[in-house]
């Protein structure tokens, strides 16, 4: 039996990215957002949705850049912090006990300690409602050889990110393999 | 060691979502996207990219709707089909033995056998480059009665929804319970 759960974003799974800035002053910023997925091929570019009352907003405008660093499960304690706490009144890379690296490429800090990070040049900016979508271009993506697995290829199972819950507001792990993608619809 | 892996989409996890659609003559088309995710809670709204190419892209343009369904775990074969096809050349539905719902709220039929759907009304058009990205407002969401939890929330282990990875282009699916939203971090 189907029920309505009325006007909800329920979207199975989402992420959850930790988005780094610099502020006016040249300091490190880091926001926890889990509005946001990739949204293009060519150019590769993602997206991540921001309130209009975040420092990191204001940021993204001003410098034109951000970087999405990728936590895995064992940061889940730093990453829920970072979407706890405004920058304007914490120093939370130091709080959290995390490092932020410039990046050469984008004016934009990133998370030393995670694991896979995308450096991104702001292209777009969609102003939807509460949320502004910024869209980004991925100059390029590091990975932490620890989760580099078989061909060169990121593994899941090494990376372990974090899976956000939208309606109970939970953290999950990443499960089983399951099938590959383009192969297991063959046989319909 | 951190290394670089070039300008790649490496977001983790990305989800896997039927993007239903009604064609010129009014035949349902479903088609298989994973570049998308939530970008506003307030108009409710959800993004997905579609390449130009694509007969659902023409779709929601004519009828500036479609809903989202999502597969568990079990309809991996019929989802992973839904991306193999075009439109133009297979009745999807009826080959994969699915059914198309005509939504009473926008102008997008969605699969009954999928426990989550969201109704959405297209609200904004972002040309990136090879993808498109549709920005749907969520008119409504509906959920089977067996994925409802606790609360009257979706769980998303009853969901069982599919992860998609970008780089190694495998099925994953959801793992354990990890921690609590805007709580695992308050000790720090």
């Amino acid at each position: 039996m189907i029920k309505s759960l009325g006007a909800k974003t329920l979207i199975y799974p989402v992420p959850v990215l930790g988005v780094g800035t610099y502020d006016r002053a040249g300091e490190s910023n880091v926001v926890t957002a889990s509005w946001g997925g990739i949204c293009c091929s060519q150019p590769p570019c993602v997206a991540v949705s921001l309130r209009k009352a975040t420092s990191s907003h204001a940021n993204i405008l001003a410098r034109e850049a951000f970087t999405i660093s990728i936590p895995s499960e064992e940061h889940v304690k730093q990453v829920d912090y970072f979407g706890l706490v405004s920058g304007r009144h914490a120093e939370k890379f130091s709080t959290a006990k995390l490092t932020p690296v410039k990046s050469k490429l984008v004016d934009a800090p990133y998370v030393k300690e995670f694991r896979l990070v995308l450096e991104c040049k702001l292209v777009l900016v969609g102003e939807i409602g509460m949320h502004s979508q910024f869209v980004g271009e991925v100059i390029d993506a590091k990975a932490d050889e620890s989760i580099i697995g078989k061909g060169g290829a990121v593994d899941i199972k090494k990376l372990k990110p974090l899976v956000f819950t939208p309606d109970t507001q939970d953290y999950y792990g990443i499960g089983k393999y399951i099938a590959k993608v383009f192969s297991a619809g063959k046989g319909i």
